[in-house]
């Protein structure tokens, strides 16, 4: 393992800390309009049955609409949609409809609104949220993934296609280069 | 907003996707001894107080310490240490001793391993852990963040210094070029 120069560490304190997030649009449908709001705490929850989770501020409108219909989307947008992406963020739907800003289509569960626009959408039904302070995480089981079918490559979504956000720092970046394949590279490890 | 060109949307079946991930190694103590675990099915789930949350499969070994001492760790690698880092991945704490793989240290919480060679280090108190199916989403409380002085700028971890390993696809990918900032770039945003 090759050695790094500066090792010296300090403490920080305790931080909202990740570092690197996917961007992304949450869809939800608020008293019958769809509305997509901005968010980059997700991940996946769960390999069976398929889950993802996301954080989401209590006071936030899409909060309101996740409770509603106990549905909501994950929409990913691409690089080139970044000025469309941060204006979702901006704006509250509480203070201004939203519900123009991206064709909406429905998918299995009716309620979650899929931004038409986005490579690919991700369609959950609530399977649980967590109040875990000013955030309640929001898990969600996978009901349908929507893709363009020029961002597919076997079957499965495919980031080089896509050109997905990345979320760090309060900035906007993309995907670099690819560096390797998972269950293989650890292959070359040797103990020292 | 600019247009995409094949906007034809096909369903891929329900599967636990997400755009981009980030690559983490998760340390927990189990029966005394240090073990590190890759893990990408991360993300923060609170801002007050800061948590972050992972999935880890019920059957994986840290799992159990996690249980055992209620606390773990989120350690960020660099690009440059991916082959041990997908090393921790290939081989489990049940089978192979890997408290070597990594020098450990500890901070407040006493019983979370850190991994020295990392160039960040995310202490957790568990709040909750979720059962979602075959995983766990354990919920930690970040007591504190520890990180090369060399990684960081202005009291927080730089992404540029740290030079994260992203994970998409069961790849590798570093980190590109930076698309603007969050919370900015919309209010560029035109109503079409």
């Amino acid at each position: 393992m090759p050695e790094r120069e500066n090792m010296e560490k300090i403490t920080l304190g305790p931080m909202s800390y990740m570092s690197v997030m996917p961007t992304l649009l949450v869809g939800a449908n608020i008293r019958g309009k769809p509305n997509y709001m901005t968010a980059a705490w997700a991940t996946v929850a769960c390999m069976a049955p398929p889950m993802v989770c996301v954080a989401i501020n209590k006071m936030r409108y899409t909060a309101r609409g996740i409770e509603e219909n106990r549905t909501f989307s994950l929409n990913i947008p691409s690089l080139e949609q970044v000025v469309v992406t941060d204006h979702c963020g901006l704006v509250s739907g509480a203070h201004e409809d939203k519900s123009g800003v991206f064709r909406s289509f429905y998918g299995k569960l009716k309620t979650a609104p899929l931004a038409e626009e986005c490579p690919v959408n991700i369609e959950c039904r609530l399977f649980k949220s967590v109040d875990c302070g000013s955030h309640l995480l929001y898990i969600g089981e996978v009901a349908e993934i929507h893709a363009e079918t020029s961002c597919v490559t076997e079957g499965k979504p495919d980031i080089t296609k896509i050109n997905p956000i990345i979320y760090a720092q309060s900035a906007y970046f993309g995907v670099g280069k690819r560096a390797g394949k998972a269950f293989s590279e650890g292959k070359q490890y040797k103990k020292t």
